[in-house]
């Protein structure tokens, strides 16, 4: 059966459903605006591990465990584990990983991998393949400001654009049957690169590829943004957000009823996050509390969720490249 | 329909056929064992790039763009590219596909990735969500010389154990229909970490990876080593070879008549490897050169496929973490 449709996009004949989510965030979420909508909230950013990669790690094995033990499943149940991060070699997640004992699959797609995760067991599900696929991500404020951009001892005062990495992880279920939201389509991203340089700009330079994927996937799907009740992208910010607006309506397109981005809806402005939340986890941690709980509840039966990646590394950048994005898109719907 | 088998095996109902290979090496490869089997041979290692990185993005473009335009084909007939590589941030991988414009993902699996690729575009063919797919990785030795080990002006001098990485790329073509080798089925790793702490012992670290996915890819199919005409290992060097051979022979299992590891069947003694060739090239410019033509030729009928991940970071090692490894394996078989 063909499951290609129009350029991008492919549907799930049988949607695997999304049976169980969990995450965990550290105190600086906990005290944001979602802070009711996270399993877990860490003390402070170590948790009495030797590194913060080590704290990283550890949130992202407990995400993992937990959405798998909510729904009284064992590991050995999981018949593959996709996931990512975006540390240099995915160090958190092989670590985390590892005392799992599963099949494993690692994947890097930077602050788009949650969405790369869930169309790639969605579709190893919908393929015969697992019975049951595991996913997470995960994202640590100071082990990312430390790869990224200078050694967090140095306090250099952050530019206006600049985004606040996000300090958590997300686990998700994706299972043949069970109750809960299901997959039904996927947008899979092209890169997208317009020339932006500027490393502290990355939700300007992520947000042309969150349009294109928008664009595309109603294109090949026939559908008009008024089919979902709400459209999220992943950790655009403020001004990413306003440009995926824009870019939009020069299609024609008005997105502003029901469009947000999950990089808007972590901090309160007075937490003084600057341009908003980024990181793999801002798109993981919105997903798996309060996207997930909307979902269940059933007020919210519709949505698509854009997960966006940046894909520069410190290299690239140093040898004055520009930074190539990518969006992905999965379209997520309660019966 | 159901394609599990056993554990971590997965078999395709109507397996995608390998259509076209491409590859390219640095100039020690082409000197090296299997030169006329590459299709070309760099003058150098920069290839007049700004930088060792480029030149390894420029490898990685050029393979999967011949993999491609080898069978006519154009980017626009490709439905999806999965790719990777070994750099932070996957930086020669996604300056490569950029300009493909292409639906891509992007995998981490260290010297795994092109078995990783492989099994995960065969299972997107066979579950009916892509025609054909694109499939693409590549190494460099001075790039992972610095990002891995130490500056490469300073000439530290290698330990006996230690590899050579493959300056090198290969592309891949697979399609739902067509003329070549089939991929008939894969067995998907898990980490294995036997607490080898020496990043200059990937061989023997990442040896066990190897011996438990050969052993339970033999458990999940019923098969015994001898059903097929060769295995092949992805880069564990002479001493991660003899302790496969080793670990299997505790098992009851003698494969010394139709096994060897890509990393010893690159470089010529006189090249002075040390303990062999590694990178996610190690297995690809093998499999795309002179596997691949040894399958075309029904010089070899059926082949185990077997890509090994040393999946630590120069970040773990600093803090004191052993070696997490993955094996992947795929089976190939020609009618």
């Amino acid at each position: 059966m063909n499951k290609k449709r129009g350029k991008q996009t492919i549907v799930f004949a049988a949607p695997p459903v999304a049976i169980s989510t969990a995450n965990i965030v550290g105190p600086m979420e906990g005290e944001g605006l979602l802070g009711k909508f996270y399993d877990r909230i860490l003390e402070d950013n170590l948790h009495n591990q030797s590194s913060w990669e080590k704290c990283e790690s550890y949130m992202l094995e407990w995400a993992i465990k937990s959405a798998i033990a909510k729904k009284q499943l064992t590991p050995e149940d999981i018949d593959i584990i996709l996931a990512g991060d975006l540390l240099n070699q995915l160090m958190s997640t092989h670590f985390a990983v590892r005392s799992l004992q599963r099949p494993f699959l690692g994947l890097y797609g930077a602050c788009s991998t949650l969405a790369e995760s869930m169309l790639l067991g969605a579709a190893l599900i919908d393929g015969g393949f697992a019975d049951n696929v595991a996913i997470g991500v995960s994202s640590h404020h100071d082990t990312a400001e430390r790869q990224y951009r200078f050694p967090t001892e140095m306090g250099v005062q952050r530019p206006p654009l600049s985004q606040w990495t996000v300090t958590g992880a997300g686990g998700v279920v994706l299972s043949v049957a069970g109750q809960g939201p299901k997959v039904t389509a996927a947008t899979i991203g092209k890169i997208i690169d317009m020339g932006i340089q500027d490393p502290n700009a990355m939700g300007p330079a992520m947000a042309p590829a969150a349009a294109d994927t928008l664009w595309q996937h109603l294109q090949d799907t026939g559908r008009q943004p008024a089919y979902y009740d709400m459209i999220f992208t992943g950790d655009l910010g403020v001004f990413g957000k306003a440009l995926v607006i824009e870019l939009l309506k020069e299609k024609g397109l008005d997105i502003t009823n029901n469009y947000e981005d999950c990089g808007c809806m972590i901090y309160k402005e007075s937490q003084d996050p600057h341009a908003g939340a980024s990181g793999c986890a801002s798109s993981a941690v919105v997903f798996t509390g309060y996207i997930y709980q909307m979902l269940l509840a059933k007020n919210l039966k519709k949505i698509l969720f854009i997960a966006t990646g940046s894909l520069h590394s410190p290299t690239s950048y140093q040898q004055k490249e520009s930074i190539p994005c990518i969006a992905h898109a999965v379209a997520i719907e309660m019966d």
